[in-house]
């Protein structure tokens, strides 16, 4: 690593020969793999792009010149380029994020990991720099993959309609997102890729042209003139060039002369360029390269040499999901499976494998991966929409306009719901419980182990007037937690053991074990509780009023945020009833989570059992002697 | 009316003349004005789409085949066609709805109004036919300007990924949404128009080219191995054909024969096909041609001859918000405004004649707009967005992690929110104060007068490190309501005149005036009530809670979704707060509202003085007799 330490910030990078930096990158890919190894992170999009960060910061002048990034994960690189090159702690409390952090640098801008963003933002940069009259550049890093999001498309229409905004697209083209990038656009950029460019076949071909006739022109004056021009007759920069967008390309993205080359060209032409960068994602990592199904996108903690994972664990939420799945297809021919380019990390991978002809990449498309929906629900079929919950996000306008106001048999799958934690902010499921609240119809289920993941999944497609949703966590499934019985469609996990008992501690999820540990404690002290879990956490169960009519105070546990969750349609739907049991609801607080393991964040948010019983113990206390203290406020959970 | 009276379905199209095609043209078109001219309605938008619309019902079969309108405002014609001629009660309750309906006919599919979703639909249904091997065709019919959406573009990626799916796309360019179609799609959209097409050159260039030797083959076929072949060369369809859709036109979207001749060769194609149709907006009608801002997208009640509206109301909120903005944007050279394609709807068209270069139409591209915000914000501008509450459901995802997580000063201001009426469900501004409330930081304004919308824009474009919002109502403006004083950042409207009062009514926005009704009412029976208007109702005043505690009842009521709106977060305040003094919210159900007038639906869904004062007085009996009634419910909103 003798170059990369002493490499400080990017102007560090100008002094250096050719041969200076093909060392660099190679120091580069072997810190990559080193580092990623031992602490897990996005390895192979990292590996792709040690050439193109290099010589992006060689060209531009950041942070004056803006270098974004979409869908952050792609810039480990650019951090060991602007000054952080401590790995130790990647994703890990207190060290570095594994996205960009304007607080960890002046060179970062977007943090979040949701895809397809970053045109909007060199728009938005844009249209600033053109007003405040600063001709600084800003350049947006964008994957083939990220190109199948409608967000991309709306901000390639606006930037190409000002000529006068300098704007350095540079598709990263690595025919992958997870898995190959799907549709007429990767076709399209296929097309490109095996063309020779225009500046090279004019260099054969414009003698020869010139000295062919047609109709007494030279044929290059004749093909010159027309409309379209020779240049897209010769390579087919078309869809870019026809939105008015200048087209430089296709580059060996590996290349470091060719790629200084091109964006210099993009950098001078003071208006919106795409620079077409070919790249192999995994690069210069066999094990990475030898994996077809994603290309060591995201790994755990793995051998360095051979990349096997150090540790695997048991059975998690999402095989549980994706192995129902299997089965469910077998018997039902009406089932198909639908995902916005994460086949393998929601767990369809073997759906598909069975039912090739019964599962929908819809690219990095939530909008689309739930209108479309609605329209096979329509056409006679029961689709599976299985995506990440922060994801769902994108999608919330179609659940409800077109799913739900039509009506429509749609089975949405969550997964990493709640706290996830390493990945940051954005990457936590947990509004999915809040906004699909005011979905009217929306029946939400929130399995709390795999038993129940593969019941309520089945539920859901039994359902065939309304969206259904079954949302589950990240990571491990834990062991079965089962039912003592049933009340109304509830399950109870535990019984008070008394005939008048202090508290209904209502349960969602996985949060189960955590709330049969809270109830134990409350034991101890003295406290009877009664633990259920809803299941079906909406509508919310007509069942439960009257049960928490029975006890003295209603505590809700979720994995979600406070504002507007289960709890809060636990306490309007004891209103409506005329029930005013106190309840005091817990769930994440409404404020976005540093990046830390789940169990630290938990902690740092009072989710844990001790937190909560203490505070529920406090409630208690005071409702024992309630005439004395009956103002003082519960501490709500920490935020 | 001669022969439209005789349509009673697509079929009784078949045996009509070219002559008699024409007179049925000519028909509709004096329908459409005479009937919309007396109850208002879309009128611009639907004769353009005469001649298309009956060529579309004559070459398909509706409905196996599935005819579907993208923002179904443009199903008039339709409409006639398929069975409903009467439209005396348009949009009024118990009339025809505004857009497709299911209820009222088997040829209607999709019914909501949000833009550039027909695309993913079509993709669905085809998906289904495929799988269930049905060889019916899907129609979808889009505007150019719903194409700048991004949706439309993920479904386009993923419709020209399957070549045996039978799709056909209708093009209907009138070179506007609203206003003009705005972007680099727009561009290359007017050069197809301008070019000759494919087919008419070739019958006048292929021989030539034929005769026409390059390096000893003839050039014809010299082009014709190329990659990108002759076409592109000649007729640049460039974008749609790269992308693997075929692409048929551009056909006179008021010629008949030759829009059947395009239409029947696109549904023998086979495959994806776009048919690109040239439509005039308001085509036939003189007053509507002549308005250059939105060729009567929709009217009011018109006189027929003239186009004149029948009665002008006074002010708007909507008047109100756009002459602020100018004086704002006189005062701070940092305010910028972007709009979604709705410069003239949202208010904005005096800034945008004020200042030019500080206004950005996007396109119908609500993501961009947020997103594009967030780059404006922290390039040094504070950017206002002035959208329809209802599309910023589409900017969700966006809000929450571009705008919010990055701390960007951007303010959304929402028009048309709460109950707006006649356009039906998917109009109706009443999720925007609950999906808000879980963005962490986010501040959200409802200002109850004209005076209000101006203080809180204000105040909203002085905050630099979050989002704010501000939330109006449709239509005319009430008169001043005065505040007695403030108390924390709240406007107390009405003291209870007692030490020891009833109730404290939280009334939000533009229900002040029938919170002080309520409160009148609820007087008559001797129950003393405080009326505070929180002004902010995002974050809860930290006042509310302290004053809350003063009183035996807190009564909110929300032209919002009950779900999660400013009634549960004010429950929530109060809960941390340990106040658990009993809480009633009125608000929206959670349903989907059908179309009648804004009076009516208020009326049908509980929302009005009677209705909530005799639900409180009922509340505060019960609580008068506590100990014999307290397991009684209140009634809640009806839903």
């Amino acid at each position: 690593m003798a170059l990369l330490t002493r490499i400080r910030g990017p102007r560090d990078l100008d002094r250096l020969s050719s041969e200076q930096l093909e060392q660099l990158a190679g120091e580069i890919r072997t810190f990559l793999v080193d580092a990623v190894s031992k602490t897990g992170g996005h390895l192979g999009p990292n590996l792709g792009v040690v050439e193109l960060t290099i010589a992006l910061h060689r060209v531009f002048d950041s942070p004056r010149d803006r270098v974004l990034w979409d869908t952050g994960h792609q810039s480990y690189v650019h951090k060991l380029l602007t000054g952080r090159q401590d790995f130790s702690k990647l994703k890990m409390r207190g060290g570095l994020s594994g996205y960009p952090s304007q607080a960890e640098s002046e060179h970062d801008v977007i943090e979040n990991s949701h895809a397809s963003t970053v045109l909007g933002w060199a728009d938005g940069l844009a249209k600033a720099n053109k007003i405040l009259k600063k001709d600084d550049h800003v350049v947006a890093v964008i994957g083939d993959g990220a190109l199948t999001g409608g967000m991309a498309w709306e901000a390639l229409n606006n930037i190409a309609d000002a000529k006068d905004r300098q704007v350095v697209i540079v598709v990263n083209d690595n025919e992958r997102s997870y898995a190959p990038t799907i549709g007429g656009l990767a076709n399209h950029l296929a097309t490109l890729r095996t063309t020779d460019g225009y500046e090279r076949f004019l260099a054969r071909g414009k003698d020869l042209l010139e000295r062919t006739p047609v109709v007494g022109k030279p044929l290059y004056e004749t093909l010159h003139g027309a409309k379209k021009g020779l240049k897209d007759f010769i390579a087919p920069q078309g869809m870019f060039e026809d939105l008015g967008l200048k087209y430089v390309g296709p580059i060996d993205g590996h290349d470091m002369e060719a790629l200084e080359s091109a964006l210099t060209r993009a950098k001078r032409f003071g208006g919106p360029v795409i620079v077409h960068c070919l790249t192999e994602k995994g690069r210069g990592y066999q094990p990475a390269l030898q994996d077809e199904a994603d290309r060591f996108h995201a790994v755990g903690k793995i051998h360095p040499d051979t990349g096997l994972p150090i540790s695997s664990s048991g059975a998690d939420w999402t095989s549980v999901f994706g192995e129902e799945m299997v089965a469910l297809g077998k018997e039902r021919e009406d089932v198909v499976a639908i995902t916005a380019a994460m086949l393998q990390p929601v767990g369809l991978d073997k759906f598909a494998k069975d039912f090739p002809e019964r599962v929908f990449d819809v690219g990095i498309a939530e909008q689309h991966a739930a209108v479309s929906a609605a329209g096979l629900a329509t056409g006679g079929l029961h689709p599976v929409f299985a995506v990440y919950a922060t994801f769902l996000n994108r999608a919330f306008d179609q659940v409800l306009m077109d799913v739900a106001l039509h009506k429509c048999g749609v089975t949405f799958v969550l997964d990493r719901a709640g706290v996830t934690g390493t990945d940051g902010a954005s990457h936590n499921g947990m509004w999915d419980m809040s906004i699909l609240q005011v979905v009217p119809g929306l029946r939400l289920a929130a399995p709390r182990d795999a038993d129940q993941v593969r019941a309520q999944l089945r539920e859901a497609v039994e359902v065939t007037d309304a969206p259904t949703v079954v949302r589950f966590s990240k990571g491990a499934v834990g062991p079965a937690v089962p039912a003592l019985r049933r009340v109304g469609g509830m399950d109870v996990l535990r019984e008070a053991g008394t005939d008048r008992p202090d508290v209904l501690l209502v349960s969602v999820g996985a949060l189960a074990p955590m709330c049969l540990d809270i109830a134990g404690l409350l034991d101890q002290q003295g406290i009877s509780t009664t633990v259920v879990d809803p299941r079906w956490v909406k509508p919310v169960d007509e069942a439960l009023a009257p049960l928490a009519e029975q006890h003295r105070v209603v505590v809700t546990v979720e994995d979600n945020s406070r504002v507007g969750g289960v709890g809060s349609a636990v306490a309007q739907a004891l209103r409506d009833a005329g029930v005013d049991v106190p309840l005091r609801d817990f769930g994440i607080p409404p404020r976005f989570l540093d990046h830390a393991s789940r169990g630290e964040v938990m902690a740092e948010i009072g989710l844990t059992a001790p937190d909560i019983a203490r505070q529920v113990t406090g409630l208690v206390s005071r409702l024992d002697g309630r005439f004395e203290t009956s103002s003082k406020a519960v501490e709500p959970a920490r935020d």
